[in-house]
């Protein structure tokens, strides 16, 4: 059966986005210097190989064993969920072939068509809660595993549902000082998981947990 | 010149002490758990055999490149620098013959005479903040380091200094769901780091951030 897993990029301080990294100031990168921080976060997955091709940022990119795990990730991903927040910021961001290439759960009370992009990504609005919505993405996987793609909240749910088999962690040297948390409101007793790999990059720190 | 270093353990959702493990919660483990939080975070140390001679526990104990890393840590380190918390926990639980064998400084408000312990320890007791303290501990180091030990709040403060160059943190796989945070109330811009160094152990992944 399909996996569910989570792979996110977090800051030294436990954080998914800086603050003041929102719609309204997307355009506006110097807000609470949210744009330097994210670049510090994730500069290590924009440089690589695999990354630029699935964006269509060009050809070139990094390869060795870094790049190999982000391929890795991308092809063993049969459905995306994610939260609304996410979505929203996404479809301002992303390009009109969304870069997911799978069908994507997005949970929300907003009722709304299925939306079908070139490329392979429709999204489908969920308003039913996580586990229906883990349902459907188990479903629409196949034999390809389920990615929890954020954003913290939605982690945290699926997190407490007890879910979660495979937590991926690339934890880069930056401090955020604020923003959203990954670990916040968990309940108790929480997930148990034991390290399964770690890959030292030189701009992140690749973690690799496996559910106990 | 010394240097100044943190080293602490540090559960997977960024916290340095689980919920409840308090003075007056000692002798009951069992109190919100945080016996076995407590255990989880830091039962690699407890196993290796530099840590375990430190403390007279017995012969035995691991040997290999993480006891290498503890033994190095102990032997680099000419002063230690502690919250008051943290000294009145290790007060009521540390053997007579303190495990630090060198001056140890406590930021506190509380006036006292140092404390001689047998085996090299001496705390004193620092009234003046700080910086202080830092000046006291690098005078005693002579060539040897700093380590800044704890608590969290007092590490935050050397944080936000920017003295601290080199942040040794043990990520173990374990959730507390609670407690004391280490990252928290980082002044903005706060202290930028590098990985400098990552040692993959079973039950902890020993990361090593070094000041850019």
């Amino acid at each position: 059966m399909s996996k569910v897993f989570v792979n996110i990029g977090l800051s030294l301080d436990g954080y998914m986005t800086p603050e003041g990294m929102t719609i309204e100031n997307w355009e506006n990168p110097k807000y609470k210097n949210w744009g330097a921080k994210w670049g510090a976060l994730m500069g290590w997955l924009l440089r690589q190989q695999a990354f630029r091709e699935n964006l269509k940022f060009g050809p070139g990119g990094e390869t060795g064993p870094v790049n190999d795990m982000v391929r890795h990730t991308m092809e063993r991903t049969g459905a995306n969920i994610m939260g609304k927040r996410m979505f929203d910021q996404g479809e301002v961001s992303w390009p009109e072939d969304a870069p997911f290439h799978t069908p994507v759960y997005v949970l929300t009370h907003e009722k709304r068509e299925p939306w079908v992009r070139p490329g392979g990504t429709t999204f489908y609005f969920v308003n039913d809660g996580p586990e229906r919505a883990l349902k459907l993405a188990r479903e629409a996987a196949g034999t390809r595993d389920v990615r929890i793609s954020g954003g913290a909240d939605v982690i945290q749910q699926y997190l407490n549902l007890g879910v979660v088999e495979e937590l991926e962690i690339a934890l880069a040297p930056v401090l955020f000082g604020g923003g959203r948390r990954l670990f916040e409101n968990i309940g108790e007793p929480g997930p148990t998981f034991r390290i399964d790999k770690v890959l030292a990059g030189p701009a992140a720190t690749h973690l690799r947990y496996v559910r106990q």
